[in-house]
């Protein structure tokens, strides 16, 4: 039933909060039989009071159906999100007074863009910006690890995160991109301007050609031995000192 | 060959860090025959140096024998970490101005407390403690996701978080707790003193009587409609905080 308009939404937490926000359709719930977490049955009680289908599989053929996802005996089949163009997303988030969205460039683990995006949703960001292309998929996985917030986060998905980079600029966006080379702590910076934050893939941070087009860079401060942190983390450093610096 | 005194690490970093870090002794490094990665070739160099010996497998057999883990084709076995106490972890922090240390309540998955430590190696803490029990065992997946941070992190394990806390609190050390419910904000702490910062597990947060035996909570602001950040995103931003707000 996972297709072109629909998508599967995959444990407890993540299920609930689709239903709860209510911004796409819910097609279908199938549920494991014998699951016995009391958060299951407040998610059958939602898809009763919005007239959703539920399906009981027995163990056996539920978990031969979902074997690859960690789900809590429990899937849900959404509507897909409507696609949102960086236009739109720009005027969603011109609703706040001092604005901050995040572009991420080439994240490729499902895992990372999940808790990513979390991180953005959790720390009181207006949206996300990510490639359609050289960027993990808005699929199952992402949602699961992002909790939730891929029903509440405003995401853009755009063909170049260069040109989008300009166009937030032109909109009086000031875009700090993060790198271990950056100029300034990240906690140094007065935010309190609209903001784009950009951040990069795993492996390579940001791409040299999206770095220069930046207006200034940040660091974290380390000190340690390993090299890095890892991308959710790194994220919700800056994302934390964002929200913090823009006085609210 | 893992076995009691050996411990297995896969992966191109964390084995590098290892091999460099040399607090303990390499039996044999693993790889799998045609492995073209650059960082392949400085960790071979490494073990030749170092005189470990190098076994070359096939593709086939590589794979058959490690297939469970993302390991980039190389695997090294370590002579274990002799185990840690909490008086040994204190005389190593003893030797800092003024200290930070992490306990970690309850983490039950392995790919957060290795992420949580590695967030604490790169932002400078000086050590952690674990509980024995309850906790995600300090294995090679932990030992992965925290990306070398376990070669020179001390880590401590003990019986009773509750005992160690009280321990801490007689060695000068003020014990924070991040809790939802926490009185004030993470970034509005005066943390220059000795500091032991106390983190939950991931569903269910620092257990009542670890709690109680704060002497205080903190929080970590969040807007957001999903209830609540990963750990290793919520364990960055107050390590984060504490060493900014030390001044060094």
């Amino acid at each position: 039933m996972d297709s072109k308009d629909t998508e599967m939404i995959s444990g407890l937490h993540p299920v609930r909060r689709a239903l709860e926000a209510g911004g796409r359709s819910c097609r279908k719930i199938v549920i494991e039989s014998g699951g016995r977490n009391p958060r299951l049955h407040s998610i059958l009680d939602l898809a009763r009071k919005k007239g959703v289908p539920v399906e009981t599989l027995s163990s056996g053929i539920f978990r031969k159906r979902f074997k690859s996802e960690n789900n809590q005996s429990v899937v849900g089949y959404f509507d897909r999100r409507p696609a949102q163009d960086l236009d739109g997303l720009l005027q969603l988030a011109g609703g706040h007074p001092s604005p901050i969205l995040v572009l991420l460039d080439e994240i490729q683990d499902p895992h990372n863009l999940g808790a990513v995006l979390r991180s953005a949703e959790v720390l009181g960001l207006q949206g996300a910006v990510v490639p359609n292309r050289r960027s993990a998929p808005l699929n199952a996985t992402v949602a699961k690890c992002a909790s939730g917030a891929l029903e509440t986060l405003p995401i853009a998905q755009v063909t170049n995160l260069v040109r989008a980079v300009e166009e937030l600029k032109e909109n009086g966006y000031w875009v700090v991109g993060l790198d271990m080379d950056g100029e300034a702590d990240c906690g140094e910076l007065d935010y309190n301007f609209p903001l784009a934050l950009v951040l990069g893939g795993e492996e390579k941070g940001i791409r040299s050609l999206l770095r220069k087009s930046c207006d200034t860079l940040v660091r974290i401060p380390m000190q340690g031995q390993v090299e890095s942190l890892n991308a959710s983390a790194a994220a919700s450093i800056v994302f934390y000192e964002a929200v913090k610096n823009r006085g609210q």
